[in-house]
């Protein structure tokens, strides 16, 4: 029997009890909504966790690359979307392999990259679930209007080897509203039919919802991180991820420095406006919330102790202490392999060693 | 005969000549100066290319975790110094199993790292050398004055299982001058000898020379990147890496969205000024200099248009363009391969597929 504490360190490790519950919360909730659930598997990486998400009630999964969807479709699931347009013939082959075995959807936002897929399905005798991405705000893909959308929609129910699904966004926004009832209007009266709206973001199922969506993606919910503790869409309790990593300098003064920087964390900013951030820790320290992470080199995270009381106790070399990051999906894909545990009778008892497959997947 | 232009994107791609040309001009330079050169394996983490830097004159390698280091030492490398502070017992173990078969240096900070080690290798019944590592203002490790580096030199020359061997900083800067050549003066009067003070980082090896260093250690040089073109270390014609990305998506006004984001290129900032960052790119793109990648998510980067000329040509949805990355070191941790290519006759032909065997070693 293997404690936390003893593990070497910087190593992910992530609270049985809370994974667990974080998945049930989720899913009651969006049930009590009427959505679908569609989790993300980008925060964990793992199938066995996707395989819990989909026991407790998810109808599939979101990919955001084909590496990813390549590893979850071999590991057994059978409904995965993947928002992202694909483009090239290598993808385009990967894709049509991927949808001879199980049920693939893929967001476009241009007819020349619906063109493509469709040309390559159609080729490969496999027909591709395709839903069309709407710009939410965050203006980095899909199209800006409802028009746009029609337009998009129509070339795609027109096309061989691909099936028109439906709409979708990241993430979910009040503005969307409006666009997805204009949206499926227009296409109710060119008689397209659509199956599915979907919505995105950790905390936003109820904007999902209000927008009129129909299904809900999901993915840092499964462990939480300090964006969403700081965005107040959990609790500190719900907090599922920590790196465990040790003091191993407290030479200059001032600060203390741990083993773990941004090849452990990533440089992720906390996803809030710039002034909370400039004031804010880029990790919470459990063992010592009054101490802030300023900063991080590959290697060194250091930790300024301005704002500790006088008196108070501060790292010692050697220490090992728990810290939840910035951003949890990033910090999944730095490592290769994460320890789930059990808190019993005060220690964190190791309950599982799961490697990380779609790990660093970029392609 | 693959070219670049075939690879799917995102792919890390290498001018294998410019790598040549950065490794002799380094080593040339570093030769003039009369210091020796151990380069720090972290920006390429590949066996091969650290060969090469000792087939050109380096003295051994540096390597900032142990993981990076039984990497190595499995590959043929003989003299590893590890700047860190090595601590707890899984990590003393894997340090006096490397010091078994290689030379292994270390650096230390405290007198707690300093007797762990020496506690460590004395039992094992190897020989560590260690080195003190004093802070040159970046605050994260390193004692802080000459006699600090007294106090700790005189008690790892008193511990057995290890070497006192000398100081090293990271970076190097002016003010290490007085401070090297006062400790030297203290450690002089006590009949510690001094074998090796080490300075390091791109660009800066002449301040090495002028601190009073015997070595020199230096990392990005190897690849070069968007920090040290703008810090003005190396020429446009001296970046060797790239990463080449396909536009996926125009639809959102004034922008193109490459499908490399924070996953590939990592959320680095520039090493500048804040004043200088906010007005910089992310990335230079080789194919649209006016563009700039404005900002990331993990696997959208968004250029932004807004500098581009009137009617100038803008990227287009399914194009593939080359991008220089704020961080070589950063970047190469999120890739498991990469690609060495030399350019003939316009064209980018493939000439070595390398896998990274040293990403992602975190402990």
């Amino acid at each position: 029997m293997q404690r936390v504490d003893e593990l070497d360190t910087p190593v992910m490790v992530v609270d049985l009890d809370v994974l667990e519950g974080n998945i049930k919360r989720l899913q009651d909730e969006v049930d009590a909504l009427g959505l679908t659930s569609r989790p993300h598997i980008k925060t964990h990486k793992i199938p066995t966790i996707g395989h819990m998400q989909l026991a407790a009630g998810a109808v599939g999964i979101t990919c955001q690359k084909l590496g990813e969807a390549e590893v979850f479709a071999g590991a057994g699931f059978t409904d995965i979307l993947v928002p992202y347009n694909i483009l090239g013939a290598p993808k385009l082959e990967r894709l049509t392999r991927l949808a001879r075995r199980v049920r693939m959807t893929v967001s476009v936002d241009s007819e020349v990259t619906a063109r493509g897929i469709a040309e390559a399905s159609q080729e490969a005798g496999t027909d591709v679930g395709v839903v069309v991405e709407v710009d939410s705000g965050g203006h980095r893909a899909g199209v800006q209007t409802a028009r746009e959308v029609q337009t998009l929609a129509r070339a795609i129910a027109d096309f061989p080897g691909v099936s028109f699904q439906g709409f979708m966004c990241y993430p979910s926004r009040p503005q969307m509203t409006d666009l997805w009832a204009e949206a499926r209007d227009l296409l109710s009266r060119d008689g397209i039919p659509v199956n599915v709206i979907s919505g995105g973001g950790t905390g936003a199922q109820r904007l999902s919802k209000e927008n009129g969506c129909t299904e809900h993606r999901s993915g840092t919910y499964i462990y939480n991180d300090l964006s969403v503790l700081r965005s107040g869409n959990c609790t500190l309790e719900e907090c599922a991820m920590n790196v465990l990593v040790t003091v191993v300098s407290t030479s200059c003064p001032g600060y203390s420095t741990i083993d773990g920087g941004s090849k452990t964390f990533t440089n992720d900013a906390l996803r809030q406006d710039d002034a909370l951030r400039k004031g804010d820790s880029n990790g919470h320290v459990r063992e010592y919330p009054d101490v802030f992470l300023e900063r991080m080199n590959e290697e060194h995270g250091v930790l300024s102790l301005s704002r500790l009381p006088e008196g108070a106790p501060r790292p010692k070399v050697g220490e090992k202490v728990h810290v939840i990051p910035n951003h949890a999906c990033g910090t999944t894909n730095l490592h290769d392999v994460v320890y789930g545990y059990r808190r019993r009778n005060g220690e964190e008892i190791i309950e599982a060693e799961w490697p990380i497959p779609a790990r660093g997947k970029i392609r």
